[in-house]
């Protein structure tokens, strides 16, 4: 496997593709550096070129063409959604088009008596979730950043509602997709379930645009429930919380949210949002349901938090006031970072089955004590999944390898723990070698002889979850 | 595309092939006529030549050398669990040797805390139930038949609490599984979500034993609820109990299980099981949660049901009382086959946006009353999925025509209803003209070419799902 920051030898764009894109395009075609030099960059830490031109479709027609174009010339096509990507996915490592399909951003659909939506690609998740408040609908995938859902779908993504309502796998109902021909295929429909054939539409969700791009997708929405309350407890230990958290969920108590935040976390969003938060490990919970179900579920919490040394709880009821901490919580990471002005962040996402989780976690701050970066964490504790980000200064490159080692070790930790090293970013350019840790040989050779069969040329993101 | 009924040509198995198999496997490997034709025939209408042999498995490394010598021999492989498919998934059409994988049957890991369970693929569900009462868990899936966890996964099968705990597609972590080159893959793992590659899980779940062999199961497995209520309520209608379904599911009510049988369903239950229901549409329904919250749960019912034309529910609180009810429905098959002696079934399976179901059941009713046929419905409702089952004498020939195209207008019905052909049966032999219906011929061609990719011998399981 090479090593995703080899040289990579990109070729000049050939000119009768420019030609023709901008033919078709006019100025939605653009060779513009600073334009370029936007869609080659993502929250990720990696720095390569950036992509040859940048192509701004607004419709499935132009998705279609620009790909058979980028097929007829053997050229990269790199989708391009909100850019939050945290894994280098919009990165041109071997040159290419960047395809930004952020203006298709229509809700096409809204099936309030089915609770499915079918929206375009660039539609982003608080747009969808203004759109459907008026409906008495919520769609409850929030990874933090205001994602775009054809990139989350890409990336298989979740965040803070997975506990209750299932990841970016469970809520995609059908796509429609461009192919590496440039063929456009419809997988699934609005039926909540099927046995027609293989699974296209879970084979698509998290193939972070290496065997198509996405054009459209119904996703599953639910109603706003009656009652939502929120909560925030302290806890002596991350251990004392993690149990808390394990024991809430073997319980059954359909918890919606479930997330952890260490102190680190909370004196950076103390500092940011003058929370006035203790500072300790700390669980933000979120129920939903009957104004009796809900508070039946509390109870039940309360009393499990007490038994693991949990204060007193704190809480939200109304609609400003939960805002204030899930706002708190969306800009933990952005907050985390301005503790250390300047700085860089790595961030993990092992998941590992939660009765492992306070396991990682220790062993993980021991030895980012030890190696003395700074570092804060969150983490999405009721499926098992946390986030450390380590914070580094770019002009100290040793802390950059030392973050790379320290997150290698928890990598290794997590699988040891029958846990996978990505819960929810995706592989991209830097876990290729993980994934091969993680799954074996034989399941990623057959990845590639699926890749393979659906992109023979090699055109579609290369170089993204595994070389070519 | 070959009919599915073209007669195949199959060569006799090499009598090398057969002596490697004898001398590994000894009397378990069967060519006796018996046992090939138990192994030949499942629960539907086809009738093709048994298997040539039959192979007895009873660990991985069995599975991996009988595939690979059938694929050095280039000879058919058909896995084999509890014999339990409806749609044609164990005949021989090419012939080949039967997989019988009944006796890999261990219950390898109960763990209660990450509430995942580890299975070999011959593990039924009652048998995992029963294992998992003893530690206040249990797996949801019910598809009626006591059938194995490896063809529930092979068929994405599901049942009576998909609409609360979803299918095979939501409830299986990780797999292990034999590939078409007698290697062994594993795939996903016990983190409870992964953005980690392609998903391999959900390519294997709903591929028919076409694309694999499952060696080993990890699933979700659910905490026993602190209180269970079942209710059944008669309606005016199929219209009134599929609206008060619809409107349930819509106010965000979490039920269990939300089952729809028709008049004529209800006549073969009586008549079976002296039940002594009210001989019209009825829901029955089960309730899953803390005492107070399956209360409440069931007042909201009762008023949805109540607006509805419903009469006063009947409940069954106490085990007996619902394993009376639940019996009644899983015996509705075998009830209405009864009701006319020496008949065989032809059951449908489509499935439907909720709010477009009533519209293809009555017109699917109009239909058959047209044609004069026997039938009864079951319906799981709260998911859009129903079976209509046709009751064909197999003595007049004419009613096999009659009820396959009342059954090919119900699937185009489907389809425009935005539904599909397989709610959760598969498409087997007799609906693979269904699905290029279905998905088109774009989504087909990357199915092919994934089996293709995947199977280059076209050894696992040929025929199904498509033609080779």
């Amino acid at each position: 496997m090479n090593a995703p920051h080899a040289p990579f030898a990109t070729p000049p764009l050939p000119v009768a593709l420019l030609d023709a894109l901008r033919a078709d395009f006019a100025d939605r075609c653009s060779t513009a550096l600073a334009v370029r030099e936007q869609h080659g960059r993502d929250e990720s830490v990696f720095d390569v070129p950036p992509p040859q031109a940048v192509v701004f479709a607004t419709c499935e027609a132009d998705v279609a063409r620009v790909v058979a174009l980028c097929a007829q010339h053997r050229v990269p096509v790199i989708p391009y959604g909100a850019g939050s990507s945290l894994e280098g996915h919009l990165l041109a490592v071997q040159g290419g088009i960047s395809l930004d399909v952020s203006r298709m951003n229509a809700i096409l659909r809204i099936d309030a008596e089915d609770l499915t939506v079918t929206v375009q690609p660039g539609v982003t998740r608080r747009q969808l979730n203004e759109a459907l408040r008026h409906e008495g609908l919520f769609f409850p995938i929030d990874p933090g950043a205001d994602a775009s859902l054809g990139g989350m779908a890409a990336t298989r993504a979740s965040g803070t509602n997975a506990v209750r309502y299932g990841t970016m796998r469970e809520n995609v109902l059908a796509l429609r997709f461009v192919n590496a021909n440039g063929d456009i295929v419809r997988s699934g429909s609005r039926a909540r379930k099927s046995s027609a054939g293989y699974d296209l539409t879970r084979l698509l969700v998290g193939s972070e645009g290496t065997l198509g791009v996405i054009t459209e997708l119904t996703v599953k929405v639910h109603p706003l429930p009656e009652a939502v309350s929120a909560a925030v407890c302290s806890f002596p230990s991350i251990d004392a919380a993690v149990q808390t958290a394990m024991q809430v969920i073997q319980l059954g108590v359909p918890i919606a949210r479930c997330e952890l935040l260490d102190a680190n976390a909370i004196k950076a969003v103390n500092a940011h949002d003058r929370l006035g938060l203790k500072e300790a490990p700390m669980l933000l919970m979120e129920f939903h349901g009957s104004e009796a179900g809900v508070a039946e579920q509390a109870a039940v919490v309360q009393d499990v938090a007490a038994d693991h040394g949990g204060e007193a709880f704190e809480w939200a009821t109304t609609p400003e006031a939960r805002t204030r901490l899930w706002t708190a919580r969306h800009h933990a990471y952005f907050s985390g970072l301005q503790m250390r002005p300047g700085c860089r962040a790595v961030t993990t996402d092992t998941c590992v089955p939660i009765s492992r989780l306070a396991e990682i976690i220790n062993a993980s701050i021991a030895d980012v004590e030890a190696a003395g970066l700074p570092y804060f964490i969150v983490g999405h504790v009721g499926d098992g999944n946390f986030h450390m980000a380590y914070l580094l200064d770019p002009a100290l490159p040793g802390e950059l390898a030392t973050a790379e080692q320290l997150s290698a070790q928890m990598v290794a930790r997590a699988i040891a723990l029958e846990g996978t090293c990505t819960g929810e970013h995706g592989i991209g350019l830097h876990k290729q070698r993980f994934l091969v840790d993680e799954t074996g040989e034989q399941a990623v050779a057959m990845m590639r002889a699926v890749k393979a069969a659906m992109d023979p040329l090699g055109i579609m993101n290369p170089g993204k979850i595994f070389s070519a």
